[in-house]
């Protein structure tokens, strides 16, 4: 069954005459057409009557029309009024489904007094829910993201060493990633107490020996992403930091081995948690054990202590345990893990060995 | 007077009890404080009859304090619900104003079950026009940004040759951007016949000689933006290439030239498009001459044949003609210019002499 066959039965079962979907990354998902016209009007129609329909610019047309896998198309010019096309469009004006979160109130407006529906439901969690079980193509696609981060980040550090600045760090490998054709992504180079700072931003701090050297990214290809940190050794460091190095894998490793269908997300936080308390650095792990990944770098599922929900076959999400002690210095370690039938396959593929640069 | 004093005045015209500013832009405009949580509730509230206060994350709390003009801060912790705060702050509750090409639906149902006001309207239009005339202190930002555009731009051509891809120079120009400093930035290099696309994409092409290079792209610097466009040639260019450049270029100067208080904008537009169809390009300039910038790259006015509103002191706008023949190639030439008492002054100061690489 298609993923609009699928999202067709949930509206039948919700009683939801006709859909619009607007979020650039859910049109990608319905229909394989990846793009983003900003302000201007972009729409997936599905309708329990009639055949769905994308409404976009113009320009966007050819595109549209060798990209996706949907049949029919309505174009505007910009001195039209894309409202008049959905006027056309609608017939049965009963319940309406929305993505809330994405929508703003001046489209519902418009949308509104075009159809003039009695009710408006919010459709984002159907939507999420069924993002969140990635399909194999979707998994080839973030592990073509993180082979980019990968690559990108073992060509960069060769240029790493005491005096080079957390901007050159960041240029070098921003550089490596568009070489090797990222369509982009996000990136904090931070370094020695900074690395402290979980949320820390990429400054013109200069590498000196004995720093912790963190680096979070992710990179954005063909509208998947890939998101991995990992922590190096500027010259040699101390014993303790050595600690705090192997507490973090320790911890990275026993919450990655649990995964497997049904475990829930508490316990994973709770394996890691368990470990980098025993080895008293517990009050320093500050933010929750990792998060779901795909076309954003947040999604769901949440992965924390209270989150009792199970882990399901074709999640992908983060596992990335830290450690950050003011004014010595952070450690995190993130993988991308995928919840396979017999386990989990770890999509990261970079050591994590503790790497002296 | 300060910005929210003016936007005061507004709200009291125009009987606005209270006003939810709630795109992070305009936040920044109004208190000074440049941040983004994201799915996170951020809001300034200004009110008739209290001191604004902003509503924000506890984890932005310290940041704010210290960066922003405003006394008044209400912070919340991930696991407490914002609207608690909106409810205790609101005790007039007829007219709100919003921005509502920003605020989402959910977000506005959260605001209406917590505040119930009677009615809502929209404060984006309000906001706009101040935006639109700068500060010395906003001038000084955008020449910040664009000063970072140009230094790396200069250096990345170094790198430039027959037999170079288009992602190659894209990711040396963000290499020189991130080491001067930038916060980010939008990027495409075209080249060849693939320059005669105005919205095309970076590749993999490589530069041939005979080429169009062109590169249209901005820098953002604390929260202001520059978007320069410049077209070379690689090696020989035809004496045609070299008739389209000395075009466009002719065409450019004009409309600047004509830059001053009080001149509407589809006479620059007219002015710039007069002078390519005089030298018979006129059906390959394909789009409008310019359009404002400031904290985003596309911001009002928009300079087109039908916009007859009049240029003001203070504002900023591109002026960007371009000729673009398919199977041959594209030039723009794409500069940045504050409309002053006397007349213009270009914020960009590349060059614009045909350069051959």
């Amino acid at each position: 069954m298609s993923r609009i066959e699928k999202f067709i039965e949930y509206m039948e079962v919700n009683e939801i005459d006709i859909a619009f979907i607007t979020l650039p990354n859910s049109i990608y998902y319905f229909t394989g057409f990846n793009s983003n016209p900003h302000e201007r009007f972009f729409s997936l129609l599905i309708s329990l009557d009639k055949n769905p329909v994308l409404i976009l610019p113009e320009l966007d047309l050819d595109g549209a029309t060798s990209k996706s896998s949907i049949q029919n198309f309505l174009s505007y010019k910009d001195d039209e009024d894309p409202m008049e096309i959905v006027k056309g469009f609608v017939k049965r004006k009963k319940k309406c489904g929305l993505e809330k979160s994405h929508l703003t109130m001046s489209r519902f407006e418009g949308i509104s007094s075009a159809i003039n529906a009695m009710t408006y439901v919010d459709i984002d969690e159907a939507i999420q829910k069924m993002k969140v079980i990635k399909s194999q193509d979707e998994v080839e696609k973030i592990k073509k993201a993180i082979h980019i981060s990968d690559a990108a980040l073992l060509e960069a550090l060769k240029k790493v060493k005491p005096g080079v600045s957390e901007y050159e760090i960041a240029a070098e490998i921003q550089y490596q990633r568009l070489k090797l054709g990222a369509d982009g992504g996000g990136l904090m180079v931070v370094s020695g107490e900074k690395s402290a700072l979980p949320h820390g931003r990429t400054g013109d701090r200069k590498l000196k020996e004995g720093d912790f050297l963190l680096i979070d990214g992710g990179v954005l290809k063909d509208g998947y992403v890939s998101d991995i940190t990992r922590t190096f050794g500027v010259g040699e460091v101390t014993n303790q930091q050595k600690e705090m190095y192997e507490t973090v894998l320790a911890a990275n490793l026993a919450a990655i081995g649990a995964v497997e269908p049904g475990v829930s997300f508490s316990t994973l936080d709770m394996i890691a948690r368990d470990i980098i308390t025993r080895d008293g650095y517990g009050e320093y792990f500050t933010h929750r054990l990792g998060h779901g990944m795909g076309m954003n770098n947040h999604e769901y599922p949440s992965i924390h202590g209270l989150n009792t929900d199970a882990a399901q076959v074709g999640m992908v999400f983060t596992i990335e345990p830290g450690i950050y002690v003011p004014d010595v210095g952070g450690v995190r370690i993130e993988d991308d893990v995928l919840v396979k039938v017999d386990g989990v396959e770890v999509l990261s593929q970079f050591s994590k060995e503790l790497m002296i640069l």
